[in-house]
């Protein structure tokens, strides 16, 4: 097999054999197939495109590049929920505990945020003490113990796409639906998981802009699981507007808290509900315990609380709090008619809450509180957004990002796409 | 300016800005654009493209990259003529010296074979002595003694299209026509002639396989030079069976010495009138003395003399010879219909007149002697093609590309390209 001819293939429109994908991301893996060669062919595969055969197959090879995690040894059953990233997209640390408070065990592992996007583990990682390596045993006893665990994937789970989605990162590779769905769902079936709730965000905060397009992403993942035995669902959701109040890091978690003891902003609430509820069926455990329930009777922070005392947290301790604040005041009265999330993320990774390159570190403290949602009526001069930063430099061009970022309307007609858009299984 | 950026709109079908060509060029060259993302960026350039104005900017960034060589110390005009490939392709051994017999001053940089299709280098280094490396001021000295000087590029002239053709051949992105033809175009215009034809083979034993994509070559590479301002024509020729009879290295020199002494077969003695006309009459020297009075009379072989010997070779030495030989006679009589172009030139390279990897040596006295060409009428049992080699081992490979690659039929109906299919001004 050579690595020029497999590239040639794709670029000239054809469909690779199983061979060929197998050989071509082993010896990728290897070193055998270089960078060069393989940003060539991650190229024709984002522009030529694969099917559903292919994609299936890539993904398979990128599983048996490295482990694949096993919780058989658990007396409950798995699942597992992946966002594709938004702002203010929290929802992964109210929903484990929820989940497992119903009866499911969920093996989450996590990722840390690029871009305007957050990363759970940034998050969580600022509740003091709180630890995101562990070892397989640690996950596992964790998972004993608490029902749920979040934490960083090993290097040694489908170490093929960790090599490839770096090379992606620099080599305009990124947007390619084949690619990003086989990334994703390697890491999901080595995690071994036997459930999976994909929540596929679009709107401008989101990677996907299009509800077309978050349908195609959606399609081509859970085809994938099917065809790998994995119980999978898919709900497509708005990343039009940030997701509750909170867009940071530690104010994230605060809001995701709230949400636990049974308040909280009624996006969070809704979607947290139904993702529990998504994952508790594809598990085979619905009937069983409501996750409103969960919320309302307090089982859902127990195990929040076990979770993160479990991982060296500390969950009684204060969360880091910026030491600068602004305030943006409204400048007419009438309705919030929009919102924009990108914008809001951009400004939020701005001041501090996300990072430009992975090697760097986030602020625990920055980020923004959205006082008034899409929808909700506002008065000339009462707050709209607080941005917090530990360096009060950040601020104007977080502000740049704002520019234009929301309207207010007398008439108060509202354009946001549903919560929850559509359901694909 | 971003790499990102750059592979992302060419990706995305954009045309690309003059400002981000020469940036992109420069900062390959620089080693800030990673060897990856230009490989990205070649496989989008091969699938979306690049007009006329993007293709003439790479071009003159290439340029831009290295040296620009002055033949303006000459008291002649300088032309000079490029062919994109092929088999028994010794055209430039005859031409150079038949044009400065004429009047006009060729200084022509070659390179060597990598593949089936043959080196005007490799061919000259079989004879005894001769020095393909020049310095300016040595090529310089043997253009101002002999009119003619081929020799190869030094590393300065377009240091850019040097090391994208290297990554271009492991990243199967060499079949892109804009990046062909700025290629071939860059060194060209670095080399700093005045005048230019280009020979655009087309057929089984080319690179361009069809007369459509060779005459878009052809188009793009006349509209990049008259974009230099350098007086461009090119014509569209038959390499669907190999030109000449022989087809190696020494065996190629031989014929080509036959050619100047008045004699050679047809094919090559018309190819290369025709490029001495038309390399004359491009710079400006048509209606002097016509080339075939310069083969007839001794002139052109009195400037290959010169010429070898101003670089070192003895054009009196004998040439190298294979030790071992196999000869394949016709299995039948009637016509020699067809005799692959393709076929001849994967066996000559096996033989060992080629090399598969660019730091391989290769066998000067290897290659083929073609008894009959197409339209011959051939006797069963006659010799058709003798095969020279070093090593009998490798006839058996030989042999097998040469399976199904002649056809020897009663009626005789001949279905080749002519010789000149086109013209491109």
């Amino acid at each position: 097999m050579d690595a020029i001819d497999v590239i040639r293939a794709k670029r000239d429109g054809g469909e690779l054999s199983p061979e060929q994908i197998d050989w071509a991301v082993d010896a990728y893996t290897r070193g055998v197939i270089a960078e060069e060669q393989m940003s060539a062919l991650a190229m024709a595969i984002l522009l030529n495109g694969m099917n559903r055969a292919e994609v299936a197959r890539w993904t398979e090879a990128m599983i048996r590049s490295g482990e694949r995690m096993d919780w058989s040894a658990l007396d409950r059953s798995t699942t597992d929920k992946h966002s594709t990233g938004g702002v203010g997209d929290k929802i992964t640390l109210p929903l484990a505990p929820v989940v497992a408070a119903c009866g499911a065990a969920v093996p989450q592992l996590s990722g840390r945020g690029l871009g305007h996007t957050g990363g759970t583990l940034d998050k969580l990682e600022s509740i003091p003490g709180w630890r995101a390596s562990l070892s397989p045993e640690e996950m596992l006893g964790v998972l004993r113990d608490a029902g749920a665990v979040i934490c960083a994937a090993g290097s040694g789970l489908a170490p093929a796409d960790r090599k490839l989605y770096a090379l992606r990162d620099v080599t305009g590779t990124v947007e390619s639906i084949p690619l990003i769905a086989s990334s994703i769902m390697s890491k999901k079936i080595a995690e071994g998981t036997g459930a999976l709730v994909l929540d596929v965000k679009v709107g401008s905060g989101a990677f996907m802009k299009t509800v077309e397009n978050a349908r195609e992403l959606a399609e081509t993942m859970v085809g994938i699981g099917t065809d790998h035995g994995l119980r999978t669902v898919a709900l497509l959701t708005a990343m039009d507007r940030p997701l509750g109040r909170a867009v940071g890091n530690a104010v994230e978690v605060a809001e995701s808290v709230e949400v636990l003891a049974g308040g909280g902003p009624d996006d969070v609430v809704e979607l947290t509900v139904r993702l529990a509820r998504e994952m508790l069926a594809a598990a085979g455990l619905d009937g069983g315990k409501d996750p409103a329930d969960a919320l309302r009777d307090g089982s859902a922070m127990d195990v929040w609380r076990r979770m993160i005392s479990a991982q060296g947290g500390d969950p009684d301790a204060e969360l880091p709090v910026a030491a600068e604040t602004h305030e943006i005041t409204a400048p007419a009265t009438g309705v919030l008619t929009r919102l924009d999330a990108y914008g809001v993320g951009v400004a939020a990774w701005r001041l501090g809450a996300g990072r430009a390159r992975k090697e760097d570190p986030v602020s625990f403290g920055a980020g923004i509180i959205c006082h008034a949602k899409p929808g909700d009526k506002v008065t000339a001069g009462q707050p709209l957004l607080t941005l917090h930063a530990d360096d009060a430099s950040r601020f104007e061009r977080a502000l740049e990002s704002l520019e234009g970022a929301y309207d207010i309307d007398e008439a108060g007609t509202l354009d946001q796409l549903p919560l929850i858009i559509d359901r694909i299984a």
